[in-house]
């Protein structure tokens, strides 16, 4: 591509002055130094000069707005606010590389991506059965004088819009998504504040087949990234179990929820507590020792010699089991009476994924919230849908030296060797590059051909083509083929 | 693939009760019926019953936990919080579209992707040139008394990103962004409290290179969604001109970013308010009458005639259109000395995204900000940058017909005929379509033949399976073609 460039290229020749864009008093500063073109880089080498990157020294320089440089502005915090995370780009690949992931399994079965706000009212998450999400809620009142929240999970919004959705909604649907989540902690124990989370939920669909369906999903995303049933196994249980407890003991259903808030802490409180918190709630001394007696279940048959065959929550987990074997997926499973999840809302299967070796805490969790739609006030419809959030997968997949480091990547890199001509000319030749689809660093300054090739190794390139005056004047551009280690003059017109 | 089932299928056979899950008194409840099987869906052709979704009815279902069905929870208010959205399937598919341009086109340029908390501390966006975006800052104070707020734009982050690395950050650093940005007005009128952003930022490059390369971008976008430089073009311009007028007038440096945020109000208020708030903020007349006039310039021409050809701003604005005319996308530039830009932090080059047709606001805008880092107490680097809303953008491709609507596509819709056994089959034939890498919707539930060939039509399907009975015992399942309107037989084990 030849490009005219005439009295244009006079322009370039003459210096341009330095970047002391606010600072109007350039003449009489003895920092300002003139320089040259418009290609030079204002740090050189930086690459470079790793060392020393923590020293604090902060420089006062031409660029700020003040009239004595000897007043130094106090640097502001750098970290991120307490107990959330930035994404440099090594962390936002792993990111993508993650949600991608969780993207290309929800779309394997057919799922649709919904998104809600960030911020909603809170009334959408205040329940009273005393869960731990709703006492950590990050909650404040806005400008206007509206209770609103920081979204501690997904799961309200999404029946919030399967409310406004109505009939226009087609049944059953199929929802995924991936957001981030936050939680208010006064008492911090260096626990973060903020995480995203993946969620699949089927709305609309009572049968049992919709738990499997999203228990297969899961499973599949823990092969997808490497992790075996050996690894990781699913903890399964119906609420259902615990409710034929309560009735039997005649505990009156508004205990329902506070109850299985109190029992999923079995594992984090001693007994004694559970105990006193039940008994707090209100249960006798026999509803409590029948209800701790029944989460010691730990086979399928223990429990259908105590509840029956025809007992509903026994049938579901038999069809939940045969399906996932038909699926093959049955060896990820566990059934554990003792499962009951956090949340106030679940109504019937319940689970919950975890590491085998026991060292972390649930990876994902999930179960059936068929009353939820109710309890706001809507038409009751069937749901059921899990949470995965992005910390506890994170910290297997390292400890499993599974944990990739994504390069970043591009397909070229372009540089310019020679003058403003050659640099008019290699803008045409990146233009053309990239509307051919190639990925193309382009090296804006002059930069010294060490620190060309050692950046094009950072960025992974395929090739690093090099524009030149001499290539140039005989039609050709210069090109290496990194891996290869191999270099020719290729022509202009056939580079593509 | 065969799957035996023994004893199993006769647990299936069994009824299965309903979903009166936190309801305990099923027995006595008469809205309660038996319901056969896993497989039933409970809200049977919602598809087909659009009508009346409004009609604000509500029924209180079983799964309610309450004594008296009478009595009614009233509903929770279901739209998004005032000025934020939601995304169901359909707008989500569009945003996805979108952010997949933007993220192409950042990729096609070589630069590396980077997120922050949307979250961040007050401090890092309060800056004194009166400016909107700091009067409409969505801030509050955390539960630990902490000045929070919902970010109104990334840059600010990123300049945090790049202090908190250092010297570790190899420059030139080439970063983009797509992130959710926040405002708060007290007198809302119709506008959004929240937008997405999409932002590219060079960090550490000081030549005009860059923004050649960011405004190239911001063009390749534009091309690649359909729009033209006839239907959209780039008004570019240079805040030193505007220094260079200040400083002739001999008005004190830190006068120039709250000059700048008045000026940029021209098109919005009237001249005598403008003229008003540059007396304000102290400008003699004679300053005002100067300022203003320079705002009128429209050529590089009459540019150099006043600040003569060796002016840095007119230089940088030569060298700019001449490497925009090299990379090929001239036509799309326009200088316009009235822009200048609402953001206090700009030092250099500014442009701004417009309409050419001249009614909406608008679309995207950059600049330098060579002196934000130091304004933070840091050392100081070159940056520039831009950013790119989604709602201009979207009502621009409305007004063109160049918005799409993405279909909810799945490859293959696999249903059911038959028996529990059946349901087995098919279970295993998912698995494996599925590990072949096919997008499959698996209808979980007992559906007629109607509603699965609309269905299958509504999920773009290319492929109908029918796992059925007659077709198994052979060997076989039946496949529908749906856009050829073929169907046949095909072996199980053959099928992938």
């Amino acid at each position: 591509m030849q490009i005219s460039v005439g009295c244009i290229s006079k322009t370039f020749c003459k210096p341009s002055v330095s970047q002391n864009l606010s600072q109007f008093s350039q003449k009489s500063n003895p920092l300002l130094q003139k320089l040259p073109l418009f290609s030079k880089c204002a740090t050189p080498n930086t690459f470079c000069t790793r060392a020393g990157a923590d020293d604090g020294q902060r420089r006062v320089t031409t660029a700020m707005p003040k009239k004595d440089s000897a007043e130094r502005i106090k640097m502001i915090d750098t970290s991120s606010p307490r107990g959330t995370r930035d994404f440099l780009p090594p962390d936002m690949r792993l990111r993508n590389w993650l949600f991608g992931h969780f993207r290309a399994v929800s779309e394997s079965y057919g799922f649709e991506e919904i998104d809600a706000p960030v911020l909603e009212s809170e009334e959408l998450f205040v329940r009273k059965a005393g869960e731990e999400i709703t006492q950590q809620l990050y909650n404040f009142e806005d400008k206007g004088g509206r209770k609103v929240a920081l979204r501690p999970e997904i799961t309200p919004s999404l029946a919030r819009l399967v409310l406004q959705s109505g009939k226009a909604l087609p049944l059953p649907a199929k929802w995924f998504a991936i957001g981030q989540c936050w939680r208010y902690e006064r008492m911090t124990r260096g626990r973060r504040r903020e995480h995203y989370q993946w969620n699949m939920d089927i709305i609309g669909c009572q049968g049992i087949t919709a738990e499997v369906e999203l228990l297969s999903a899961i499973t599949t995303f823990f092969t997808n990234v490497g992790i075996t049933s050996e690894d990781v196994g699913i903890k399964v249980n119906n609420r259902k179990v615990l409710q034929a407890v309560l009735e039997k003991y005649e505990t009156p259903p508004e205990k329902f929820a506070p109850v299985c808030v109190v029992v999923d802490k079995l594992e984090k409180l001693p007994r004694e507590k559970i105990v006193a918190e039940l008994s707090d709630l209100g249960l006798a001394e026999e509803t409590v020792e029948g209800l701790l007696n029944s989460l010691t279940l730990s086979t399928l048959e223990e429990l259908a010699d105590i509840v029956g065959e025809d007992n509903e929550a026994y049938m579901e987990l038999q069809q939940l089991f045969a399906l996932a074997e038909a699926y093959g997926f049955k060896d990820w499973l566990v059934f554990d009476a003792s499962v009951v999840r956090g949340l106030a809302y679940y109504t019937g299967t319940v689970f919950e994924g975890f590491d085998r070796a026991g060292t972390l805490r649930a990876i994902c969790g999930g179960g059936r919230y068929d009353a939820l739609l109710a309890a706001f006030g809507g038409e009751s419809k069937p749901m059921v849908g899990f949470g995965f959030g992005d910390a506890v997968i994170v910290e297997l997949l390292k400890d499993k030296g599974l944990l990739p480091s994504p390069p970043h990547s591009v397909e070229d890199v372009v540089v310019v060797l020679g003058d403003d001509q050659q640099r008019l000319n290699a803008s045409g030749l990146v233009t053309r590059l990239r509307q051919s689809g190639r990925k193309v660093d382009f090296i804006l300054e002059d930069k010294k051909m060490k620190w060309v090739l050692k950046h094009s190794d950072r960025v992974s390139a395929e090739r690093l083509i090099i524009v030149g005056d001499r290539e140039w004047q005989e039609g050709n551009v210069r090109v290496k083929m990194l891996e290869a280690r191999e270099e020719m003059d290729v022509p202009i017109a056939e580079i593509c």
